[in-house]
């Protein structure tokens, strides 16, 4: 029987043929893997994209995994305005002066052409921060710690599905302090649960550093960042969180009286993940055959596949019966009861969307009391991917199948990861392994922006993020341009 | 020791102070209220609110309750884009022409005047129009049925904290289906749905019925809504649920290939409840003390309030060992800490933020394995309103009188309604309910636009919604204008 399934699978089937293998053309695989798993399709209006109810889902898990962690760590949602007027964004330069060139204006309103411009947030600081000014009078108002999960947008040319969109989806957290060593530890607090949900929840493995001056967030004093590497050797920015320092409390007079009377202008944070971690997941885990999802993500954990030939209305009430069951016992789960589709087809079709594991339910697994149940985390043809499970057995073994492959799927990532992270002593190499995209290049840096520009116009790449140099580290130079070291940088080109 | 804490209570407390009496100002009431309990902020862009941390955890509460009905009844979310091109927006005659009067245009963008404006969205019929007809292809792909969580503009004059805002959240429903008795179906069983929300989480009873001509959405062939009235006589419609028929699937050339070969138009509903509907609530539940939150909607369900004079450790850990207690029993539950605040003022500021129940713990009380728990439900000093509970059976007193308070706001409401259900036989009878605000005014009722224009001249009121002439009725005249009536309306102005 295994042997007549497979030769109704689908090497050949339809849903492959449109996509283009992964190891050939990451771009196209990429691209078309989103479209055709209908995560996204392209919007009537340039560079933006429509993100499907499959799409949504996962964004959707996403959310709660990161929603329950800011919720347990003190932060309230709120929501401010869409628009900031043109002055109000103004009045912190540095910001203003990275946001310009990328922002929406409403100029006309109600039939009439506005007194002022009016930006579509590319980022709600200024806003947040104006607000923040009237609620806070005294030490006892903060911490003010506030999330918000908003659409935001950036004027961008070129532009890819997650990666890149004129309007995307994302959260961002701001909030108030009373002493910069709070703020701190805020910023590093959200990077480490940005990287627990990247790593322990998408299974997206990250470097974790903070950024040069030149890739620093635009009135940030200090931008700490989470980088992916994707298969083509390119770096990945998957979330960032800010100290802001008082710059903007200075700007938007965002003052407390301190518990010694005197009146001090608080410390800041942000910090943001958007539907991009979505993209680093697509193009981590997928393979030739579409999507790989981690089980914590997958919006569909389990895909029911009545084998049926014809009519048979004892497999496929078999088949709801088990998606009944799993159901109550927790798991997402849906059965492809297509009746215009063959087995082959729906085996592909639910590998090619990501679905963990497919359980196939079939007349003569029935009888025996069994069920097929295949993995997707693995190649095909792989030992133990494809097993018999006694019907009985089901939940338990469910269970245990689906921990494993989140955690499967995670290992493979690391391993590419590790794969990805080199080092060079020579400027040569150097210069050579970010030219060739040969992953995170670490070397100590002296971390000068004419060094770093100087290696972005030979190579095109520039710093991820900077990590402390040991302590224990012999004074070395920086690998790029032979000035006295300072810090270890990973290098790489990017998204 | 019940005498020294009414001692302690805050008739005069600056609390109350900031709120003129609910009865004497509705009006002032509510701006007051939606400022002073931390709901809102006005933003600093015109006509635009903040929703502050207590504001938008109501609208978490909303929104949670809708989005398990609306995914029960197998509705996927997705999200559309934010900018609509206005060759789009123009497809639609009735809807642009409805629209247009309303919208925020974005002319410039990345640092360029645009080739074409491109709408914010006031609604998104138009851009998920567009995205079915390149989704729907054949009968197999219908129903679609997808709900979007999202962020609307409309540019309006007056604005008042989420009754009318530019800037608004909502969630909009758009489905397609092969047919116009599935799609008939569909916007009543949502009406159905925001119904058992509004009556049954929201404790707001309203009124349903199909909206008249002149009150319909822009593009649609009928539009149902729920009433609310407001203690003012004003009626604020809550949610509407729109049959569009193949007006937009023409426009916008939606079709698919039947069963039978044939290709046709598919037929369309939108339907849509904003946070308006929590504006309702505050108005209907709110009393001269601020607000009445329903225990369903309450973010914070129980408010711990230690009554300590001084350092009392003991007092406050035992307070905050019943807090964790009745969290692991699922309630929502907060302790007042502040050392700054008397508890007078705690009990009044709880009083205004709505807070269901509030217990006191004091010193004599432990003492006594007891607690004095008060219920916001009722007028202060009615009987029952302060009990003392045996510490040990806190958890199924507050269950229990949880749902009581939920039942008893929803019966002072549905009170309050059947005084405001009024009806008028006569013409000037009529008109003077109308002009008075009497509540909502029923008559039978001609149907004609020219009708309902002439009574809103005189009266400012306009049809709310219609339900049919009961098939025992006899024939009648219309109330208003004397033709003969076609339907029973109620008349009412409303926000």
């Amino acid at each position: 029987m295994c042997e007549a399934r497979e030769a109704m699978s689908a090497t050949q089937s339809p849903v492959m043929k449109e996509i283009p293998p992964k190891s050939e053309d990451l771009s196209s695989w990429y691209t078309a893997v989103c479209l055709k798993a209908e995560l996204v399709s392209y919007a009537p209006v340039r560079g933006c994209v429509v993100l499907r109810p499959y799409g949504f889902a996962l964004w959707e898990r996403l959310q709660a995994a990161l929603d329950v962690r800011f919720k347990e760590t003190g932060h309230e949602n709120a929501y401010f305005p869409l628009l900031i007027p043109e002055s109000l964004l103004a009045k912190e330069g540095e910001h203003i002066e990275g946001f310009a060139p990328e922002v929406a204006w409403v100029t006309q309103g109600g039939g009439e052409t506005l007194p002022e411009r009016l930006a579509i947030r590319p980022t709600s600081e200024v806003i947040i921060g104006t607000m923040y000014a009237q609620w806070i009078q005294s030490y006892r108002d903060l911490p003010i710690l506030i999330n918000q999960w908003a659409n935001v947008m950036r004027w961008e040319k070129a532009t890819r599905p997650f990666l890149r969109t004129l309007e995307f989806l994302w959260q961002e957290g701001h909030t108030a302090h009373a002493t910069e060593q709070e703020a701190q530890a805020e910023a590093a607090q959200m990077l480490g649960i940005y990287r627990e949900v990247a790593e322990g929840t998408v299974a997206v493995p990250v470097v974790v550093g903070e950024k040069s001056s030149s890739e620093r967030f635009a009135g940030a004093n200090h931008t700490f960042s989470l980088e992916a590497l994707m298969p083509d050797g390119k770096a990945l920015q998957s979330a960032t969180s800010h100290e802001l320092g008082q710059n903007f409390s200075r700007a938007y007079d965002i003052t407390f009286a301190d518990t010694d009377q005197q009146v001090k202008h608080v410390w800041t944070t942000s910090w943001g993940m958007s539907w991009r971690m979505l993209g680093a997941m697509i193009m981590v885990h997928g393979d030739d055959r579409g999507l790989r999802l981690p089980p914590k993500m997958a919006p569909i954990e389990v895909m029911i596949i009545p084998i049926v030939r014809g009519e048979e209305p004892a497999v496929l009430a078999a088949a709801q019966a088990l998606a009944q069951e799993l159901r109550a016992a927790g798991r997402r789960v849906r059965v492809d009861e297509r009746d215009d589709k063959k087995p082959g087809f729906k085996f592909a079709d639910a590998d090619m969307r990501g679905i963990p594991v497919r359980i196939e339910v079939g007349a003569r697994d029935l009888a025996n009391g069994e069920l097929v149940v295949v993995r997707r985390d693995q190649e095909r043809g792989a030992e133990g991917t494809k097993v018999t499970v006694a019907r009985d057995a089901i939940v338990t073994h469910l269970a245990t199948l689906l921990n494993e492959i989140q955690a499967s799927l995670f290992a493979q990532a690391q391993a590419q990861l590790a794969r990805g992270l080199v080092t060079a002593e020579h400027r040569d190499d150097f210069l050579r392994l970010c030219r060739e995209r040969a992953g995170l290049v670490e070397i100590p840096w002296c971390d000068q922006p004419a060094c770093e520009a100087a290696v972005k116009a030979e190579t095109s790449a520039t710093t991820r993020n900077l990590r402390p140099l040991g302590v224990d580290q012999q004074p070395a130079r920086c690998v790029a341009c032979g000035e006295p070291a300072r810090v270890r940088a990973y290098f790489a080109q990017s998204y």
